[in-house]
């Protein structure tokens, strides 16, 4: 196992009602704005719930961050936190809205350009926020990531740093009207989380292990009866947890992390508007296939735990653990498959070409450069 | 699932060497105190280290916090801590030592006296404290709890509270020096966090189900090579990590929960001094027996899951299950009949007064009652 630190103050608010406390969990003396998307939540109930809570307090309000927000809407909203003083946050959305937010409260208490905190990969100033998460996906709510897009260069890049809300309260209820396709997308980023943090160098912590398996094993027993019911509390309680410990730094405990599917994922939504669940689902099989020998020893146990693949050589166990892993993102209703989202070559070249200018690499060893991301991509067509 | 809150604040340092961290983890202004068992530290190389850590810094140290420590010594050390207007604490040692650091830095910043704070089941203010775990077992090391005796009655309760280390170092080297009852014990410890968390009502939450899950059976796989090897890094880090994640909230997310094994093993050790994990190891396979109805489908559940159990009828897989769970604890090495420990009827009848006249009913659904926790003991003899 490797040294680690962890550290997560996030206080979790988690169930039915929980929104009436809003109240006692921001004090009364800040001045306070709530971020919006674009207005779902006035569709599903919770703008409302939102506004009895907090009757009788000041507060302004921000709408419009969309999907995969634009660093330039959210220089406008620091703008505005600026102008009156704001130094409470709160979030009220999906995972948009909440890094959107995490962006925000960073360049309300930072003098640098919102890009540049971005580019920077780290934000140590923020003004205090918090969230009330409406979309299970992105475990935002219980971590210290953001990702950030501009849409005037098609580009899109995570950030860390010290950006846990506060509190976030999550009410299974309000997932009740989220789409088919939402939650389709919302489970493909679950699962991908903890395969992102599992699918590396086998035998670094039994614990971690256990834990990132019981994670996929859950979202695999719920993702198809989900489907047929949105409204069954304690399935989307169990959906709605999965999202918050898939990614809260509780199964990253002393092991490797990989992330190379989420990075070339980013690039697919930057140029072509893939929601980022899909690209995952499109993703990650392709990194199983091409990185399968570095990564054969964790697929088998992989296999074997989470589907129950015991038969057949190490290689023919390997690939059907990649093939089931494939058949689960289809199981969700979503396409695996670049050509299906009519992504073709000069795309491939187009990410290609922009890994090898960055000159990083990807991966648990390091060892994932742009060549290899072709050859992902190309798996992927 | 049900609604709950969670905030876990204490920052985990986690791995070989991080006891030279001391002095960026506690603050330069602080008045320091660091509180001490019987002195195996000086045997096993952390005192040293320690030490030479703090070079140069100003500190007093308290010696002498022993096994289910006493409020007694605890006294003493709150009259020192006052006297010296110390305002940071740190326990260096096991579960008892950090648990009895927690009610001397609740009784340092409380008017009341330390028993009764233990009495009253609550701490709610404390000076600053922290810990450097070297017994991995309680999981005191990042939870809010602390379980007090008072020598001149026989008594022995927990206390809960805002009693999170403000941070906690494991190194699992420390552990290299432990004996085998003490590991034994600890596995005992450990274990059973778990069941009383998990052991309950089925169906609550799938991923809690499964994180429980996780934990038995790395203990399971870990106990016996552990038995042949102690210094094995990996092997003893996942050991210390099962005891920090058994009992730091992180497997009770919105389920119910038991702790009448617990609750029965204090009375014994209250009484006998039999060693905490021990008294467990005898009283958790008597719980199971006479609460085989109530939990029977989370039986049958973890008999499948955890050992494999798949064959006969309900009532035969729900006592396989029991007797598995018996035989683990006897394969630590440790006995699980109060015969073994020359504990008889008198006890028992004792152990059901106490019980009768405290008036509360233990157990997840609220019913274990003085005479079913009778029942419990006489199926242990």
């Amino acid at each position: 196992m490797k040294n680690f630190i962890f550290q997560n103050p996030t206080k979790l608010v988690f169930g039915k009602g929980q929104i009436a406390k809003l109240p006692e969990l921001i004090p009364d003396n800040v001045r306070l704005m709530i971020t919006f998307g674009g207005g779902s939540v006035k569709r599903n109930g919770v703008y409302d719930q939102v506004k009895e809570a907090l009757k009788g307090r000041e507060y302004i309000e921000f709408w419009g961050i969309e999907p995969n927000p634009h660093v330039e809407t959210l220089r406008k909203a620091i703008d505005e936190g600026k102008r009156n003083q704001i130094d409470f946050l709160l979030a009220v959305g999906g995972g948009s809205v909440l890094d959107g937010t995490k962006l925000i409260a960073a360049g309300i208490a930072d003098e640098r350009d919102a890009w540049e905190i971005v580019l920077s990969g780290y934000a140590d100033k923020q003004i205090r926020f918090a969230s009330i998460m409406t979309v299970p996906a992105t475990g935002s709510e219980m971590n210290q990531g953001g990702v950030i897009s501009r849409a005037e260069t098609n580009e899109k890049y995570g950030f860390g740093g010290k950006n846990y809300p506060e509190f976030s309260i999550l009410d299974p209820e309000v997932t009740y009207s989220l789409s088919d396709y939402q939650i389709a997308c919302g489970l493909s980023d679950i699962y991908t989380h903890v395969m992102e943090q599992y699918m590396t160098t086998p035998g670094q912590s039994r614990i971690m292990d256990r834990w990132a398996e019981g994670l996929l094993l859950t979202v695999i027993e719920i993702a198809p009866q989900i489907k047929n019911d949105h409204t069954n509390y304690d399935l989307m309680a169990d959906y709605m947890l999965s999202a918050t410990l898939a990614l809260n730094d509780f199964i990253r405990m002393g092991v490797t992390e990989d992330w190379t599917t989420h990075q070339i994922g980013h690039e697919l939504t930057a140029l072509h508007g893939i929601t980022h669940g899909h690209s995952l689902a499109i993703v990650m099989p392709g990194t199983l296939r091409v990185l399968k020998e570095q990564k054969k020893a964790k697929l088998l146990q992989y296999g074997e735990r989470v589907f129950g693949i015991t038969e057949g050589s190490e290689n023919e166990r390997a690939d059907k653990a990649i093939e089931k892993t494939e058949d689960f993102y289809r199981s969700l209703g979503l396409s695996t498959r670049l050509s299906e989202v009519n992504i073709g070559d000069d795309t491939i070249k187009i990410i290609e070409e922009r890994f090898s200018k960055r000159g990083y690499f990807l991966g648990e060893n390091h060892n994932v450069n742009s060549k290899i991301i072709r050859q992902i991509l190309e798996s992927c067509k």
